[in-house]
């Protein structure tokens, strides 16, 4: 079972922008810090302000910030907003797939379950309870 | 959140097999029901029958059975040998990854919660559940 490194890496920025919710971050500087490609990240910010978990604002002391406070932000939201669009088996996706057995298959019920229980586990914790460790106190992230 | 296709199609051929779990089934004619690589399918048996899933047995009459009653394999550890090596972020892969936060990320143990609740729901399933009605009986298997 794979989430896909576009949320990911959005958490990773999310995790950040917890630690300091009140300040602007450009996307320059979470790439930056985690190392992650900033064209990516840049399409990772703009699902994430689309789905207003966060707010954007362009030009000199732009970047962007938490929508809501870090703990009425759920991960389970969060997971589903950078998620989306990715079936967990074949027949999940828009179109469907091949599936043979479409019609009398009762594995797809339970897989829903089980992808029902994934997310309500991510639900009880919020962006508040994985914020990161001010940089300044973290000595993986100096240099 | 995706499973792969090896666990997808691996699960469409014990459905088949929970069917009739006294009689050996061929690769070819489970890839063939399915529409399935038998390439592939060979190396997902494989797999099955090395984790006690399925007894395959070589030559004429051979094939592969369940190697236990239906009602006795959950879909939870079908998928846990399917899904085997495939980490759900980075980090849970056997390098761990290049992420910059290990060591003060809060994350990951509520991604291990969260995953651990997607294979107990399945734990409550077995393959006797989604066994597939006998192809005789299927209008969509017939041609």
């Amino acid at each position: 079972m794979r989430l896909t490194a576009f949320t990911d890496f959005g958490l990773r920025a999310l995790m950040r922008m917890a630690t300091a919710p009140d300040r602007s971050f450009s996307t320059r500087e979470l790439a930056s810090e985690f190392s992650l490609s900033r064209n990516h990240l840049t399409k990772i910010m703009a699902s994430l302000a689309q789905a207003g978990i966060i707010v954007t604002r362009r030009g000199g002391g732009g970047g962007a910030t938490l929508a809501r406070p870090a703990d009425q932000i759920s991960l389970g939201e969060v997971v589903r907003v950078l998620e989306a669009g990715q079936a967990l088996v074949e027949c999940f996706a828009a179109g469907g797939g091949q599936c043979t057995v479409v019609g009398c298959c009762r594995l797809k019920a339970r897989l829903r379950k089980a992808e029902a229980a994934f997310l309500a586990e991510l639900d009880r914790s919020t962006l508040a309870s994985i914020a990161l460790p001010p940089v300044s106190a973290n000595p993986l992230t100096q240099s």
